[in-house]
């Protein structure tokens, strides 16, 4: 018997988001190896499993990436099945890559399993359709982390080429807003700040990319929008939320 | 009672990527209007509705847009629960936007449930993650389908500054690599062209920038990767591999 790791992207947070492939692995599971942001209420497709939160959060103590690493190649070593959970798509800014390299080099058979990523399911679950006919034949998907991040993309990319979407952006939004404007994009270009998307606690701020250096900011995850479609939020909001309520009845 | 629209992502092909919701919603509909490039396995979650083919496919006739969404505004009015099933994501180059406003100028509640997008799975289903620590720290999904669409992102993007992904860009393959390489994308860029990923009938051809223009074509609907993390797929697509199999085990 051989173990084995399953890189499971959990989506937004909302659990109903997750795919039949992530509850089938986290049903079979041994050990999950959770992030933050995942919502807990996964938990219950895998009542017999160890749960080990391994989060991240900006500023307070978190376990090593090498540590997480290691538990996983010594669990699946002892023919564990593992499932590293975490939220979102596990390739999208989630360490996926590096951790499935680490597994590869370790012998460890390691699949992904691709999720619903925040950085398409936030915008929509807004009204924000990241492409539209007529308004945006492009996104992009920026990390918001850092200035070597994003600078490459925010400086050159035409402006209004593309819907640009940028994660884990929050606390440089004024520097990042700014880039835009150098380069040319309108200040009144829509734009929108996401956070908790598919939460039971989820709020927006929608303005123009001149206002998004005050937009608010909050203790949740906040995703940034900036381009055309934003401006479509005002009507397919409300008739995205008739028919979340119809189809709750 | 009222009907709705439900405007649902399949996800990539393998039915195994559905969310739990798209299920919820399939197992409660009346109707259910779907693409080309839905598996008909989903049909097996909506034995109880009727089904449409509704898929268009490049030169063969197909349902225009306009009786898509006239079906849809007609059978929501009489009560029915409807679900428009998209291949991906429905908001991601899948006109979901646009049946999302048709149905909300018509007081239609019409909820969006994200999937799982093609963009973001094909590549890590092959082994290639869209970012990567010190590889990729942004990507950009871009239409292929005409030179409005993808000229202004291509033409001013800087080299390497993200992974590219481009979907329904197999015909205008030798346009749009011509294009990265006068705009300075190295030659030898890592670069992958991928059809019908997560279904049985995958296939890969991985290469440089340089052979893109040659790439085979296919009757499958291709996906184009350029960038840096496209080398990965050597190390990353057995490793995968080996642990599908061990979780079908």
């Amino acid at each position: 018997m051989r173990g084995f790791v399953s890189l499971v992207g959990a989506g937004p947070g909302d659990p109903d988001l997750l795919t039949l492939r992530a509850v089938d692995r986290l049903r079979a599971a041994d050990l999950v190896l959770y992030d933050a942001l995942v919502d807990r209420a996964a938990l219950r497709h895998a009542p017999q499993a160890r749960w080990a939160y391994v989060g991240k959060r900006a500023g307070r103590h978190s376990i090593e990436q090498e540590t997480i690493e290691r538990v996983m190649i010594r669990r699946a070593l002892r023919g564990e099945r593992v499932v590293r959970l975490k939220s979102g798509d596990p390739v999208v800014f989630g360490r996926g890559g590096e951790e499935a390299l680490a597994l590869a080099a370790a012998g460890i058979p390691c699949e992904i399993v691709p999720g619903v990523s925040s950085a398409v399911a936030a915008p929509a679950l807004s009204g924000i359709p990241v492409t539209h006919r007529g308004l945006a034949s492009a996104f992009v998907v920026v990390s918001g982390h850092a200035e070597e991040a994003y600078g490459p993309v925010l400086r050159s990319l035409a402006p209004g080429a593309a819907t640009l979407v940028i994660l884990m952006g929050i606390a440089t939004r004024a520097a990042t807003s700014a880039m835009l404007l150098a380069r040319g994009w309108p200040a009144d270009t829509p734009a929108a700040v996401l956070f908790s998307a598919s939460r039971p606690d989820a709020f927006a701020w929608r303005g123009t990319l001149a206002g998004v250096a005050s937009a608010p900011r909050s203790e949740a995850p906040g995703i940034i929008v900036i381009g055309a479609t934003v401006a479509l939020a005002s009507q397919l909001q409300t008739a995205h939320e008739g028919g979340q309520r119809a189809a709750a009845r």
